[in-house]
């Protein structure tokens, strides 16, 4: 690490980013049944969401792109902004710059999320972190500040989103089965869902395309495939699903 | 206006106050079918969002609470948070204060908004502004910076949330016919909903009682009377509507 560049950093930070506001980035990544949240640990030891500052001139959105690519290498993920907190007790035990320094007073941060398939995305730290990797979200260790109940609010969030945006798209490979679909569903809420009731919801948001086409190789009989139609599927992340009122 | 207390607030308001964080909330009111929504004007003669800013040591939930009564008069609101505006060009045309206040910096700004009984409540205008009055939603006037944007986005975000969240209490009589819950549903989806899926969906959600009692007085049969179960209410409050998942 670069310490005439921290030190700055600490010092006239101000200059390029504004103060009091930060963002704070939840990564969900899912792959074969499984929900995992990227997490970087510090140099110091403690683990955290990849987080950063606004620069003076750039849009809060801009920044969490800028901020999640700079400390994991990720690239072209759709992050959603969820929440904003703001606490002043919020960032508890905070002393990483000397005393004086801007980035040692009160941030707000405004929490974005994003659901990626984590198999196909390679985090790197960034020069501030001696690690980035997935966490299974039911095995997260201890977090800095209050970014626990960040990441909990994210995962509630997302799951309340399920309801009303469709999900799936990038997350299963482009042909794939209801029972493939429905895992998807399960993981994300952590429970089981009825089989019967799940096939007759997703069918009545029509934004799925039955194929003639099965999938071999199974023990069972061979299960109909499906893909999303890509029109509807958009139309339907932009407009929400269809609700029964 | 006092203008001595005006000029320390242009000076030395970031005393008090965090720069470059604002709270702006949008104040939606539903009666007999009406949906509103409560703005101010200025002493300038533009009209406005109830805003302002957040306390060094305040949380910022606590701000708009505090901001929503100094501006308005209006006490026990729940404010929901629902997006934070960062764009930096929000504030276009903004020059309100000497060029070189706190004030005419950049701000974010983090959107609450909150549905009420408007002809339950008595807004009444701070001494920044000369009025403070509902407003029709479909004929609202021209707003400052980016406050149409933000409402709009309340209203999209009041809409979905009926998906999730039980809606009324405190809106309509105690004991309410299913029509009149229906047209509280229609007012804020500004459309028409078939009658019978309604119904259906509504007592799905089991957070009605069905009295015995029936409403008298109409031309028609004697329509059935309902009340909120509270604690099932306030359940679905906090934990969502039960997902059709």
């Amino acid at each position: 690490m670069n310490s005439k560049l921290l030190k700055d950093f600490f010092l006239i930070g101000d200059q390029t980013f504004l103060p009091h506001v930060s963002v704070d980035s939840v990564i969900f990544g899912f792959h074969d049944d499984q929900l995992k949240v990227l997490l970087l640990k510090w140099e110091g030891g403690a683990w955290c969401l990849p987080g950063g500052f606004v620069k003076h001139d750039e849009s809060v959105d801009d920044s969490a792109v800028r901020i999640l690519h700079e400390r994991t290498g990720l690239e072209n993920i759709y992050l959603q902004q969820f929440h904003t907190f703001g606490d002043p007790a919020r960032e508890k035990g905070k002393k990483i710059a000397p005393a004086k320094s801007w980035i040692n007073k009160r941030f707000i941060t405004i929490g974005y999320y994003a659901l990626v398939e984590f198999s196909k995305v390679d985090p790197q730290p960034d020069i501030l972190s001696t690690e980035c990797r997935w966490w299974n979200v039911s095995k997260v260790p201890a977090l800095i500040y209050d970014h626990k109940q960040i990441m909990n609010k994210a995962l509630e969030i997302l799951r309340l989103d399920l309801n009303d945006h469709p999900v799936g798209y990038n997350l299963l490979p482009e042909k794939f089965t209801m029972p493939e679909l429905q895992r998807l569903y399960e993981t994300i809420l952590g429970e089981s869902l009825d089989r019967r009731n799940f096939q007759k919801r997703m069918l009545g948001i029509e934004i799925l395309e039955k194929l003639k086409e099965r999938k071999l190789g199974g023990a069972h009989k061979a299960p109909f495939l499906y893909r999303f139609d890509k029109r509807k599927y958009q139309k339907a992340l932009k407009q929400g699903l269809k609700s029964g009122w």
